[in-house]
């Protein structure tokens, strides 16, 4: 056992892997070159489309214990995980680590697969029973949850050496042209996938939208994809995008996207060239509207906006507002028909919008990013990825990409929720450490990091109800009581890594 | 010494370098990775920004022996290649090896640095005077001539390491994000330079046009740039690309193109989902025409064009006659606007258009291209890199990789140029096997390759004027009597890489 530089405590090493315990959020290197792949050869005639992901993946050469990697872009709507572990069952491979950018609810499914011992790994973040069951010990299964860009630079690097990339592709050719823009499954970016193309050791495009050649736009090239497979469907449309994402309208919720506007106000940074990242929750979209509604006022131009990118974002994008989006995922339909036609809403990949180890990564020239969080400490240590049951539930996204790269991060969230104070001695899981988190706003008032003391004065000169996190920390312990402590095992079901590669937090089994 | 399938004499090794003979268009196969580049760590206030080129090629670590790449969208307007060498030489760095994607007339200031011992080999093709030079074995350096797509390749397999690309960015940020369609050295497509930022093991953007970040569209991303630079300017805007490009009215010319039209039509090609492929002569664009009548008439739905793109490309995508066109450069003006503003004007990496060693190349996908020749042989082999004086003065394009990729590659070239017959014994150099070139046409007949007996067949139905390629010859020789043969020392001053990376032929030292 070590403890990392927040005190908490790791294994050396787990499930066969050397754990580096956290130091802080900007100084380690890495060794080395990038990943790459098989050089091929493909001439005049070579046909790529094959009937069945099994003919595909039988063709790559299955092999016990490989690494199948998929991305997550069709979220709760996908059918396509589910299909290709049904198909390594099939194919009768074992120890199959998959790694995805993400697994979702509707994924339930592989639960059967990883008892079997098809699936023996997870080399990614879970939403979801899977998570709940891994936290229980039901599971023989080690996750690794990674953010997004710890998760572009997990295959860039070789730490996660992906055999067979698995691709939706909402629009295809048979050469595997491809984009996310078009067809029943449209999904918008193909943000998480371009990555794997250009690392997995083979690469399966699977489409239900099978177009005559050439795919245009084009996001992954036919010089990338080895093999296409035209499939029934990708997944339940409805699912995969919301057709519209809404501001909240719950007032503890407006009066926290006032508190939150107004810190960014006072930080000075709403001027020309501003940016800025929110997700696609109430709360956040409350704010990106204040913070429009100050850019009108003060005639600002602001430079880009980034991250998931909703119809609210490509609103102020066509208004003038933003200059660009970046954009690494679609949340809305609306944001998808923005990428087709607007050549300012930029399809970017996980690598640029937030590898800590490129040459740059968009979310360094962020402004301001608004967050959400379970649980924060009086450290301002973040805690995404576990819920109050300390369940494994929750998957880090950019979490903790936009708080190391932004000016400012902000983290919005209700004082109470489910009778449990946001505001704890320690978090449970540290998803994001302290150090890069810059405010936390409540509808009880807000708390700004000690690294930031002009910024504390100039809210207060603004009638801000600044607190200092402990105060702010009894003001919601007046109200909820002081939590109790949940009980764990020893036993580390899942390593939260840190964008670096370094070990942040360990989730072990809880106690009962 | 070694005689390679098509009977041309090489050496054994080269300057160092193991000569792999030419055996056929299609077997080779390549074994390994792709090559790489080295990780980095850039964070949130990282600075990029470097005040001259100079200072930019120190940070990356200048030493004897470096290879540095550069491409040549600013052709003969281009100012950066000879910048860059002036700044080696005042580095004082010996033995460089220049690997650009070509070199072009305006650059014959860098032979005082090739005399000098500054760049001692150059990994490219080149158009002029150095290659001239070359041929009279006045310069000190080894010249291997690549195709396109046999660039790429050279850097993507490793068997070019470049050290540093230098990238003429027209538009660029201060974070390395860039794209060719905007600012005064606006050139449009930037394929030749994607693989240079994919591979390098340092990436220097050079831009005359700093716009605030972040620049969009975003055609390389700032993860893949480590320096930028600002500069004066880029080049001459007047000699980057042309303003207009124009069909040929010189009546042989009007001619040649109306066969080739006709061995199109002949061939059952030109139905719906016809590609093509013309280059930016007059008689190319005559053919492009002529096509453009018939798929008109016909009411032929195309699907792309590839290559270097003409406005007259553009027209036929704007008219529906194309769905899609695959830009690997710009030839002119009405090409940049239209990649400015049509989605599918396609942006292309040479690997993806050309190598033959990835997944597949869009030249595989091509039904017909339109190719020059400076000389064609009796067995199809085409000469478009030594003149008839024998030296060597023309790179090679993407001649050999559409010829082999494209179902129909088509010859289109007067009979009699400069009082030299086109049709020989044998082509002093050979450029492109005759096993992948189907037709010759010329204005006094149209030679078909004994691959297509049944293309022969039809357009002898049709009454064109076809005939045996010895026949065509005769009447050739008829008119300019047979050829002296040039007289060459054994001294090789450069290699003709074929596109798999096999030495297709070698050019000699012209004696005398």
């Amino acid at each position: 056992m070590a403890r990392n530089a927040l005190g908490r405590e790791l294994p050396d090493t787990w499930n066969g892997r050397r754990v580096v315990p956290y130091q802080d959020p900007y100084t380690l290197r890495p060794a080395g070159d990038r990943a790459t792949r098989p050089l091929r050869r493909v001439n005049r005639g070579d046909r790529k489309l094959v009937a069945t992901l099994q003919e595909a993946i039988e063709r790559a050469g299955p092999r016990d214990g490989m690494t199948v990697s998929t991305h997550h872009h069709l979220r709760n709507g996908d059918d396509v995980i589910n299909h290709l572990v049904r198909v390594l069952e099939n194919i009768g491979v074992r120890d199959v680590t998959l790694a995805s950018s993400s697994i979702h609810p509707v994924h339930a499914e592989i639960i059967e697969a990883i008892r079997n011992g098809t699936i023996t790994r997870l080399e990614c973040g879970v939403n979801g029973l899977i998570g709940e069951l891994a936290s229980r010990g039901e599971l023989r299964c080690p996750i690794t949850v990674r953010s997004h860009g710890g998760r572009a630079r997990s295959v860039i690097t070789g730490e996660v050496p992906v055999d067979v990339a698995v691709i939706a592709a909402p629009c295809c050719d048979e050469q595997g042209n491809m984009n996310g823009m078009f067809g029943p499954s449209a999904f918008g970016s193909m943000g998480y996938a371009f990555t794997d193309a250009l690392h997995a050791r083979t690469v399966i495009a699977v489409t239900d939208h099978l177009v005559p050649y050439p795919a245009a736009p084009v996001s992954i090239p036919e010089s990338l994809v080895d093999w296409v497979v035209p499939v029934q469907r990708l997944g339940d449309p409805a699912k995969i995008v919301s057709t519209t994402t809404r501001v909240t309208t719950d007032p503890v919720g407006l009066q926290i996207a006032r508190y939150a506007a107004q810190v960014i106000e006072a930080s000075g940074r709403l001027r020309d060239g501003f940016s800025m990242q929110t997700g696609s929750g109430g709360i956040s979209l409350a704010v990106a509207e204040n913070v429009r509604d100050l850019m009108r006022r003060g005639k600002v131009k602001g430079s880009f906006g980034c991250g998931g990118i909703t119809g609210f974002f490509v609103d102020m994008l066509e208004e003038g507002l933003f200059r660009a989006l970046f954009d690494v995922q679609c949340f809305d339909l609306r944001a998808v028909e923005s990428m087709r036609k607007n050549r300012h809403h930029l399809e970017i990949s996980a690598d640029t919008y937030a590898n800590p180890f490129n040459a740059g990564a968009v979310v360094n020239q962020l402004d301001c990013v608004i967050l959400g969080a379970t649980e924060v400490d009086v450290d301002f240590n973040v805690n995404v990825n576990t819920e109050s049951n300390g369940y494994l539930l929750h998957n880090t996204g950019g979490h903790s990409d936009t708080a190391a790269g932004a000016a400012l991060a902000i983290i919005v969230a209700p004082s109470v929720r489910g009778r449990l104070p946001i505001v704890k001695d320690r978090v449970t899981t540290i998803t994001t450490p302290g150090e890069t988190v810059d405010v936390v706003v409540t509808e009880r008032g807000i708390a700004v990091n000690d690294r930031h003391p002009e910024l504390r004065a100039e809210l207060l000169r603004r009638r801000a109800p600044v607190k200092d996190i402990r105060e702010l920390q009894r003001d919601i312990y007046a109200v909820t009581g002081t939590p109790r402590a949940l009980e764990f095992e020893d036993e580390v079901v899942a390593l939260i890594e840190y964008r670096d590669g370094s070990i942040i937090d360990a989730v072990r089994r809880i106690q009962g």
